[in-house]
C-alpha cells in the first residue's frame, strides 16, 4: 500500500464555486426533462452549458461573491453564498453567451485552449442559437431562484440592460475595426473610450457588484447619491483602466507574463496603443502606421512597433496608469465611509472599490 | 389643374399599426444619442430595426391589438391603442429576432422579397449582434411603457420564456434536419409536432393572446381555471394546426395560392407532409424517400411527390384538418362564456379564439 496525504477538507473559494455550477447546471437540464423535450436537445443544451460556462478564469462570477462578503463584513450562510453564486454563475453565463457569439463573428480559432465552440464539427452556425439560449438560461436561473424576492425586477433590468450595453460595445467594435478592412480614419482615443466602456467596463465591473449590493438588500436612491450610481461613476472608469492595461500588455507584455503572444497589431484591433499613437504621430509616423497596421506579417508588425516605441507609448501608458489610480481613489475616497448604518442596513463602502482596484493597480499580467 | 380625389381621413388598421412604429423606433433610436453613442452607430441600429421590423405581414402584432379589441368589447383609448400597438411591436421585434438569425444559421436568400439582412454586403455576421440588439429593444420598449404597470415583471416573463421555448424549437429543428446531411431516421410525427409546437406556436399564438390578456389585467390564477393555462391549452394546438397547413400548402399549395413555390421537399424540412407519409411508408415506398428526400433536382422532388400521392396524403390531411378542427371547436366550447363579470372585471372569452380558428380553418393560403 502507497501511504496516503491527508486531503484537507477544505475548499478553495473557486472549488466552492465549481460546485454550484453543478446544480444549477443541472436544474437547466432537468428543466429540459420536465418539458418534455427528446434526449438529443437535452445532451445538445448540457453540452453547449460544460463546453461554454465553466472553465474560465471566473473572476468576474467570484467578484460577486466576494462584494458581497465586503458588504456583509462576515462570512455567508449557506442558503445567502448560494444565491451569491448563482448570481455569479449568471454573469458566467452572460460572458459565455459574448463568448460564443463573438468568436464567431471574429471567426476566432481557439479560447481557452480549445477549439472555439462553433468551430466543433456539428456545431457551426447552430453556435448562434447556442448564445441564445445560454442568455435565455439567465432568466430561467432568476425566476427559479429570486422570483419572490422584493429585487426581482431589478436582477431582470440589470441583466437586460447590460446585455444591450454589451452588444452596442460590440457593434461599435465591429464598425470601427472590421478584421479584413484597415481604415484608422475610424480611430480615435475616444472611439477607443466608448469602445471599453459599452463592451467590457459594464458587464465586467459595474454587473458583478451591482448585482452584490441587490442581494444584500441595497436599494435605489432617487438623487446624485444613488448608490448604483455611484458605484457606476467608479466602476465604468475602473473597467476602462483594466483594458487600457489589457491593450498595454498585449503590446508590451511577454508571453511569460501574459500566458499569450500579443496579436491586437496584425488583428487590426483598436486598441488603447494605436489610438494613443495615432494621436501624437508625425505624417511620416501616421503613414507607416497605415501601411503595416493590421497585416498579417512580421515584418509590418516589427514597423508598427518601432513606432509605438518611437512615440514613447511606455511612457505615455505609466502616465495614464498613475492619472486612472490618482483618479479612482479619489472617487473612492469621497464615499462617506461608517459600516452598517444604525439601522442594520448595508451600505456602500471604499473596500468594495479598494479591493478591485488593488487588484489592478500595476499588474504585469 | 388635375382634379383630387378626396382621401379618407380613416386609416386601416395596417396603417394605424404602422404609425405605431414610427413613433418607437425614434425613441430607440433617440435613446441612442442620450446614452452618447457615436453617429455611425446609431444610424446602423436604425437602418437595423428598419429592415428587420415592418414590411411582414404583420398578422401577431396586429392580433394584440384584435384581442384587446374582442376582450374589451369596444373600440380603445388612443392611450390604450398606444400601448397595445407597442406590445404587438414587441411581437414583431421577437420575431424579427428569429428571421434574422434563422436566415443566417439557414444560409437563406431572401426574405419578404429582398436579400436577407445578413447577405447585405456591410452586414454579414454583424447580423448576430443585430438580432442580439432586436431583442435588446423589447426590454427597452417593455420598461419605457410598462415600467409602473402591475403586470410589467409579468411581461418580462413571458418575453423571456417564448424567447427560450422558440430557441429550444429552432435547436429540435436544426439537429432534426441539417440542410446538408438528410436522415429521415429521425424524423417522426412526434418530432415534428414538438419542433411545430416550440418553434412556431407559443410565439405566433400564445404570446400576442397571452399579452393582450395582461393589457386588459386578466391575472393568473392558481388553479386548473388559470386562463393564460386555458389560453395555451386551445392557441398551441391552434398553433400546431396552423404550420401542419403551412406544411401541406407547400407541397400541395399552387403559386398563385401561396404567392411562392414550395421547396420544403428539396429543402429537406422536417415537414408534416415527409412525416406523415413515412408512417404509413413500405419498405419500397420509404426507400425512394431516403433515396430522394433533400435533393437539390426536381427530378428527385417529382418522386417524393408521387409517393406522397401514392399514400394519399391529400386524404389524411383532410382528415387531420377537420379532426384539428373539431378537437379546437370543443376546446372552446368548455370556457364558461358570460361578459364581463359583475364586478367589471374582463374575462376571457370563446370569442377570442374563434376569431384565429375561422382565420384559419381550411385556408388556402
Amino acid at each position: 500500500m502507497t501511504s496516503e496525504v491527508d486531503r484537507p477538507e477544505i475548499l478553495t473559494d473557486r472549488q466552492q464555486f465549481e460546485g454550484v455550477f453543478k446544480v444549477v447546471r443541472d436544474e437547466l437540464v432537468a428543466n429540459g426533462r420536465v418539458q418534455g423535450l427528446p434526449n438529443d436537445a437535452i445532451e445538445w443544451f448540457s453540452n453547449n452549458l460544460d463546453y461554454n460556462v465553466p472553465g474560465g478564469k471566473l473572476n468576474r462570477g467570484l467578484a460577486v461573491v466576494e462584494t458581497i462578503r465586503i458588504l456583509k463584513g462576515c462570512e455567508l450562510t449557506s442558503d445567502k453564498y448560494f444565491q451569491a453564486a448563482v448570481l455569479g454563475w449568471c454573469v458566467e453565463l452572460l460572458q459565455a453567451v459574448f463568448l460564443v457569439s463573438d468568436d464567431l463573428m471574429d471567426s476566432s480559432i481557439t479560447r481557452r485552449g480549445r477549439p472555439c465552440w462553433y468551430r466543433n464539427a456539428e456545431v457551426g452556425l447552430i453556435a448562434v442559437n447556442d448564445a441564445c439560449m445560454l442568455e435565455g438560461a439567465i432568466y430561467w436561473l432568476l425566476k427559479k431562484h429570486f422570483r419572490t424576492e422584493p429585487f426581482y425586477v431589478d436582477l431582470l433590468e440589470l441583466f437586460q440592460e447590460t446585455m444591450m450595453q454589451t452588444e452596442l460595445g460590440q457593434l461599435l467594435d465591429l464598425i470601427t475595426a472590421a478584421a479584413d478592412k484597415v481604415d484608422l480614419c475610424k480611430f480615435s482615443l475616444e472611439r477607443h473610450r466608448l469602445i471599453v466602456l459599452y463592451k467590457t467596463a459594464y458587464y465586467s465591473f459595474y454587473l458583478p457588484v451591482a448585482l452584490a449590493m441587490h442581494l444584500c438588500g441595497i436599494t435605489h436612491q432617487p438623487s446624485q447619491q444613488d448608490p448604483y450610481g455611484v458605484a457606476a461613476s467608479i466602476l465604468l472608469p475602473l473597467g476602462v483602466y483594466f483594458q487600457v492595461q489589457d491593450d498595454y500588455l498585449d503590446f508590451a507584455g511577454t508571453p511569460e507574463q501574459i500566458g499569450k503572444v500579443g496579436t491586437d497589431i496584425v488583428d487590426n484591433k483598436c486598441s488603447w496603443c494605436i489610438n494613443t499613437a495615432l494621436a501624437v504621430a508625425s505624417p511620416e509616423q501616421r503613414t507607416v502606421l497605415e501601411a503595416h497596421y493590421g497585416r498579417k506579417d512580421a515584418e509590418s508588425e516589427r514597423k508598427v512597433k518601432a513606432v509605438f516605441e518611437e512615440v514613447g507609448i511606455r511612457e505615455k501608458y505609466a502616465a495614464y496608469e498613475e492619472a486612472a489610480y490618482e483618479r479612482i481613489i479619489t472617487l473612492i475616497e469621497v464615499i462617506p465611509e461608517g459600516g452598517p448604518g444604525e439601522d442594520g442596513d448595508i451600505k456602500l463602502q471604499r473596500a468594495v472599490f479598494k479591493s478591485f482596484l488593488d487588484k489592478i493597480h500595476r499588474r504585469q499580467k
